[in-house]
């Protein structure tokens, strides 16, 4: 008898994920002829030999670090990842971030790496953060806990950072995206594959949330729920309690499914759209490498403001900071030209129409 | 002193379109050089010719209708319409349709169409129309009241037909878009200018519904509040009063406004795309006119699925019956080759690889 379907459906989402991962460290380690040891198939796991044709004789099977809060998702996450890694020449490591948001944080923070430990998982660490207040408390305390995740990867020399954010967290983000107004880059919620060199990887973006909750509890996993998520306070809580499940009601169940495909479709439109905004960046510019009016006006309008927002990053405006309001000011310097003065952007940065040329320059 | 500032609202969105309008009929005028008169200037509304450089002596003052089902949208804007088609030599007209849903809506009707007389529109009709049952009951009902404006701004001649939609049912149709899940042109909501020639107008896009209310208020219009629009059988009707409400005390008070913002950038992103795909649909086929796989592999994936996407509705899928997972399979004949069969869309079209090309017939 195989296991309870929620069991399988995490470790095959695992596996995955982890033959993507053994498939690029095989390609870089091939790559690098003073590390790449000559291919003798059959020498090493078979399943990852027939996909790469090489092995690692003599390297260390690479580390693959689970990111765990002790909540239901990181807890099947990591699961899956004790039972994925023992069959596939990989060691499983898992951390805990202590935010230190709440008090007794730590004794959690500790009780969460033994349970990691008791998956058999090493190394394991808890790892105390101090969350600053740029952004609001929900992203410093995601900085915080990346800048600890990144500092851990590096120092343990893991290959891959496990994240369990489910297709229900991906469409909470798509709707705080769409919230914003800013575009498609900002419903295109998390990538599977993020961060330096695609270190964080998500095997549970579609996953529900339900399958991760029903595989700890056939697998008698102890699960901690974050008191935050349930708070009011935050507004990812209200919406996972309050806003999407009165969307579900109103549109039907398929809402969380169709958020996750928009955030894919969504991605793939806005990197298609990038591309062609860096390919345009080079045919609007005179000699002096000014942007020319003209030739912007031609652009169609979704690929103009993407120059425009490139041409003032490039200038020294933070992105962040870059809305979609100072782009269509900056766009009727162009589309509604009538003589205005200079537009002031974020970051002192300036930008005026002068003589047919657009001129974006820091203060 | 001038009018209440919700009054003053909606008619200076009116009087922007109607500018369009009448420009646009003055351009078309002079395009056809047997009916255009020479100029004169200081002959006609001087507004319009300060704008168009033309007049249109010896013809009648083009003709704008207004769709109005008696509620407070539709009713502020035949009054904004009203208002400012005195000033600018445009002749107002309305027409009311009787969709014959509920006892007495001919009644119902009739009263609407005397209130519109009573504001002065000129001419005005209600026209009982027959709703059949294709695609549901809301679907079927908008199909209904289209053909019979259609029919009535050809018949009368009309040079656009206005339409009372807010920037609260462009945020509630963005929604609707999100539930399916099917890529930004669902997520791009109403245009402003859409239909045949861009018959009809939508000049209140960017006002939201509170300013609509409060100009009928202010100005003692009657106003009638359709049943249907608080029956929460209708999935519009129950993401009116539930599912936006809730988004919104979980996101915050400007939902709407980011809705629609979100409904316009991803109109002009789908835009761009889509010549894209026209203009990468000529470099992909082989001189046999087939699309090579090889040339579809290397496009960015969001312009490979629209090349996709056109190909089948040219080889007679129709578009309302192609889905995403339809293009998603279609797209794994080029990205997930493994030698799969033939591949079923809807209107019996069927698509194959053949010798590195991809074959799509109607069966």
């Amino acid at each position: 008898m195989g296991p309870h379907p929620a069991v399988a459906a995490i470790r095959l989402a695992v596996r995955r994920v982890l033959h993507d991962v053994l498939n690029e460290v095989s390609r870089n380690t091939a790559a690098c002829p003073a590390a790449a040891a000559p291919a003798h198939p059959g020498a090493a796991d078979p399943e990852r030999d027939a996909r790469t044709g090489t092995d690692r004789a003599g390297e260390p099977p690479p580390l693959v670090l689970v990111a765990c809060s002790g909540g239901a998702d990181s807890m099947a996450l990591a699961s899956a990842l004790a039972f994925e890694a023992r069959k596939l020449a990989v060691r499983a490591g898992g951390i805990t971030v202590d935010h230190g948001l709440q008090p007794g944080s730590d004794l959690r923070a500790a009780e969460v790496a033994s349970r990691l430990s008791a998956l058999r998982l090493d190394p394991v660490e808890a790892v105390a953060v101090t969350v600053g207040r740029e952004g609001g408390p929900e992203a410093a305390a995601r900085d915080a806990r990346y800048a600890a995740l990144d500092e851990a990867a590096e120092r343990l020399g893991a290959a891959a950072v496990l994240l369990g954010h489910t297709r229900d967290d991906q469409a909470e983000t798509v709707l705080l995206g769409l919230a914003r107004g800013s575009g498609i880059r900002s419903l295109s919620g998390m990538a599977a594959v993020s961060g330096a060199a695609g270190r964080y990887r998500r095997p549970f973006l579609h996953l529900d949330r339900q399958t991760a909750r029903k595989a700890c509890l056939v697998q008698s996993l102890p699960v901690w729920d974050d008191p935050m998520n349930a708070d009011p306070a935050y507004t990812r809580s209200r919406l996972r309690h309050e806003g999407l499940p009165a969307l579900e009601k109103s549109l039907g169940k398929g809402v969380v499914e169709a958020l996750a495909r928009t955030a894919q479709l969504c991605r793939d439109d806005a990197d298609a759209l990038d591309r062609w905004a860096a390919d345009a960046d080079a045919t609007v510019r005179d000699e002096a490498g000014l942007l020319e009016c003209a030739k912007l006006y031609a652009l169609p309008p979704a690929v103009r403001r993407r120059v425009l927002r490139r041409a003032a990053i490039a200038e020294g405006a933070p992105a962040g900071s870059l809305f979609a309001r100072h782009i269509e000011e900056l766009d009727r310097l162009i589309t509604g030209w009538r003589g205005q003065g200079a537009i002031n952007l974020p970051g002192r940065v300036v930008a005026r129409r002068q003589g047919g040329r657009l001129v974006i320059r820091q203060g």
